[in-house]
């Protein structure tokens, strides 16, 4: 039973940024020494990854070595047969970034920023990623005069036009997934959810080229349900790459490895992956804790996968067991499926039928019994 | 100095069930008699209230008595010269309701919602309302089995779609607005914030017909700046009714009078309907606590009104102040109006331009002189 | 493997408050009928739990009618063979209690609720209850100035010390267990936590007869972590009862089954009260969720039970695996056992000696790979 | 009425680390110089402070030049008549206290940390601190097998122990204030909260040696009233110092300028302090956030100070004003501070009294209306 082995079928990707953290935090210098990211690639495939992801400035922070850094880390990936999926601007460390990249009340900033994301749109082209992630950390406010809202969505717009109009002008097959974030480091950020980042994809010019990028733990700090808001992302179409991690809801950003935190949000999040047809990456942006010396970095990346594989067993088992069938179908839950008006029904008639409110009433829904079913599946109990 | 009295030129409006909340909550029974409508409506028209709103079960719970009571009703209206700015349904007192209304699993149950929902639009319209808030309190789930979100979704599209054509049809010069809550009275809430449910009226048949209704605690509930959430329902258009009140962050709903709760976001939030133009009525959604015999009822919804005004006195004085006029520009607030990209400039000319990355990062952005200046505005002592 | 069925030996017991729940919330009224505390007590017999417990207006709300409901109530307690283990006051349903009953402004209700409480400890020393929960979730307040903090403490000190010398007065064997919550229904309750409250103990006049009944979601609420709690309720003696239930993190008392809500913390709970020789009553304190009929109320009574005991076989597994303990080991968890200062070694000694402090921090310290056996124990895959 | 100027009288004092925080967070490198710590002084001086507080390696970080630096900081506390009023020791910094000082499993952490306090602690006496911090950020786990929660406070009261025995021995003018927080750095702290802290100080050996520093933010990311908690410790004399700063609930560590937050809260804040004689220290310990310059920092801490001055001037013209005088008597708040039982009545007397329940339930409590007056004193609108 012990066979939650990852391929490279299962399309797991780690962030370079993960691995390799330091463990610089607000309070603590750094516990581990910089990681080579060759090392972290040769790695992660030993493990049975699929791909990594990078920040610009996780690869080539400078520009002097630029050019023999890019050749050596792809030697690697050619050697491992790792693939770069997805890649992104760091827009955040730089103190340049202290009041936002893209949304900077200094244009020069904005302007600054434009430049690094469009220079590093064309690398990540190069490498063969296929979605471009942005992640507007300091994209926010801490104060309520320092910051026009809707100026800041104004620039925002405007930048991922222009980033799109130059993705379709390039002919690059490369999307742009947004990140949201309730806060941190900002007081407050811009798109702090699923739900925002949707609705300003939504009113760009191009949406097509445009969908979200959501993290466990972003939507958890917010006392939002991961797996409710992935499911509406994927109703939208716009589930374009997801960053699994854990946290303990409501406080600082935990980045735990995948499983830990809320351990059963992350069966549904795994079963509504499964059954929503999500077949791009799956993706670990989490931070291996101060505690961990290199072995227990390369532990929590093996247990990230692992836990995703044993999860998604689960969930299918969850699935196929005829008692759960049976459950689900006592809590109609496939009859919310069917419209609400029937066929060529007029509206008069729904309004004119018989309701027997108290009897509708009456009627158990059943669904401790079903979630119990889910919990001892989860549990290994059944 | 005290003259903060509302004249019906403010537009407040109070729902019923505000002033009417009888202080039945999960761990106590009623502590203040039924308020009559009449009496409700009498109260707040003397108070310098210009509205009141209600769901239908606040004014017409009883088919048998329905008729004589209206009457009584619209007659109390025009002796105050009050209107019904808006109007909502009771979809979740009712056992019937206890899966949800119009995205219960159980068929029954929502062609019985959709039918009390279309009933009561037409009442709305014969009224004079030009809002129809839907709130959803019930449609959620407590467990991840039991409800298919993806398929919810559907269905409350499929009913949105029926309501704005049955509106058009109709001719009623109505529009809707979503009420978003992240839990509470169910365990995740569907539509949880201001984003969530504005993406989703982008996806309705006749967006133009739909709007939101964001209320003040629910998105601190959610850990979410609110004024930020407006200021991005702003944008998108979409700010089509408020629900005003005071809440102590990520606990349960606590409906406290407009003013308690997060007093430094309540300014921020009178400032942005302020400056942002939003010219609705100003709605309070609140309970006065149970502390509270009658007369302390009314002191709250005095307060409301008050607050507001006080509030907005103090932000036209914060906008109007030269010191604070110098502090904006300092803090390079406007400069975030201009767009990133000059007039003609072609991408080219941005990402070759020169950027003293360092000089940028050096520029001290005087954020707290500028939030200290609000602070002592909202204090009055300046 | 279905084994988990519990015996009177398991020491189960439940609120008759839980299953009798009628699903009055805030925003709905009952969607179960009441339920008979007498059919409670035989159901709950059949289902292999061990005692019940209950607030005096569950079983007999009605003084005229209390003697003939209590012969009947012992009745089927004699004939089920189920204890009575705990009792405790309802000074929060009643009108009367609106601003509290130990703690009330007003001098008039405090007596009421102290005579109130006095009677109901005679009763529960009639039926052989060892444990007096008070439970104080109406003592609190919504604002600043109407709550003269350290005078309600000195009132709740006066009304522990009163009961106190009453109970050894009368020779009861009985001790009294405060239930912290930190908000709901109140806006801020006294003794808000598991540290609140015990801190509050040990200044009354004896400490000795008073611990605490910590409940799962309550601590929660306030993002504490449950299972550290109680691990210092018992490093100071003072875990006389315990709540388990379930809650997903700050945000309304939610009151799940046990299992639902952070299944990690609950697997962590039971190794505590296992590890830690906690040999009181395992108590539910939860609501079956409104969706539920009566077949569904069982059915999560059942699965409080059944997950405890799921649980509990899992954190003995874990601790008894060798490579758990080898894991541990490498963490050094026992070493935190060990005394600091050596026997017999002087502070100059210790301030004297070497400290490679870059050696030290180089060491890892395991706990992904000990947290991640947990994890595997938990999900059954080891 | 700009007249809220410190003097030396208002006690104010700051962490060095405070206006000397460069920024360093999670996401980003430092935005501002490191600062001088004398520089520091002379400015806190000019802006009216009285004294400050520091970590030894915020002054003292190398041994060989500790002598040079020592005397050169001591000789611009003589110039400028500042004194050192508290004192603490950076437990958290470096990599050997990833797994925390004084409860770190590694026993020869936990030796090095305790000679590092004790070497400080004489520092302190030199300097002539009588108050001696201990924040524990770095006590705790983020996993639930790794931490023996039981042994860690064993082992903290090993070191208070310890070092309590070392200030009377020494005959030092030194008490020790432990200062709660529920998490971040770690995933979990020991003694989370003022409740835990004050219950734990009650087990050691010299509890009268031993108090709390509580920081507000760390409580309110706690969701818990940090007035009330302070009212709390005041009632267990236990506030021995404070941390004023400014949050917005449950997320992470904001460390704002006192004020900023949740601004009621502050108020009550200072009318707690004000009325419940607190006579030490007014200590603020907070962050100037990344967007400011150096200018922006002194602009903090003036603001700091300025709006403590201004809230104590509104708490004592709120407590004066004779309609809050009236209203106080009319919410019955100090009939709290009346016995429940009679002077000489027996508790029969108590129990055979007639309570008109429904006629005591009637009774309004008016807390709005006196809550709306505080309000008003806040806004400066009375």
């Amino acid at each position: 039973m012990n066979s939650f082995t990852p391929t490279k079928d299962d399309k797991f990707s780690f962030g370079l940024w993960t691995v390799g953290w330091q463990g610089v935090d607000v309070f603590g210098t750094a516990v581990r020494p910089a990681m080579d990211p060759v090392h972290a690639v040769e790695k992660l495939a030993e493990l049975g990854a699929a791909a990594v992801t990078f920040h610009d400035d996780d690869v080539v922070p400078d520009d002097s070595t630029r050019d023999q850094v890019l050749e050596r880390f792809k030697k690697s990936l050619a050697e491992t047969g790792m693939g770069v999926e997805m890649m992104t601007t760091n827009l955040f460390s730089h103190p340049v970034f202290k009041d936002g990249g893209l949304t900077a009340n200094d244009r020069q900033v904005r302007r600054y920023a434009l430049a690094k994301v469009l220079r590093n749109v064309d690398l990540a082209a190069e490498l063969g990623a296929t979605t471009y992630v942005l992640w507007g950390g300091r994209e926010g406010a801490e104060s309520g005069g320092s910051k026009d809202v809707r100026a800041a969505l104004d620039r925002y717009k405007e930048s991922m036009d222009i980033l799109c109009a130059y993705v379709r002008e390039q002919g690059y097959d490369l999307r742009f997934a947004i990140e949201p974030k309730p806060n941190e480091p900002r007081g407050d950020i811009l798109l702090p959810s699923i739900g925002h980042a949707i609705a300003f994809i939504q009113d760009l010019a191009d949406p097509e080229l445009v969908g979200i990028n959501p993290e466990v733990g972003h939507e958890q700090m917010a006392s939002l349900n991961y797996a409710h808001g992935i499911a509406q992302a994927l109703w939208h179409g716009k589930l374009y790459h997801i960053d699994l991690n854990g946290q303990h809801g409501p406080r600082f950003d935990q980045d735990l490895r995948f499983g830990a935190g809320n351990l059963r949000e992350a069966f549904w999040t795994v079963d509504v992956l499964d059954q929503g047809g999500y077949d791009g990456y799956v993706h670990f942006d989490y931070k291996p804790p101060r505690t961990e010396d290199e072995d227990g970095v390369w532990e929590t990346a093996r247990a990230c996968m692992r836990n995703y594989l044993i999860l998604r067993a689960k969930a299918r088992a969850f699935r196929a067991d005829p008692e759960v069938v049976q459950a689900l179908a006592d809590a109609r839950v496939a009859e919310l499926s069917e419209p609400t008006l029937g066929e060529g029904e007029s509206l008069d008639e729904l309004r004119n039928a018989t309701y027997d409110r108290e009897a509708l009433a009456d009627r158990g829904l059943g669904f401790e019994k079903l979630d119990q079913l889910a919990m001892e599946h989860l549990l290994g109990v059944r």
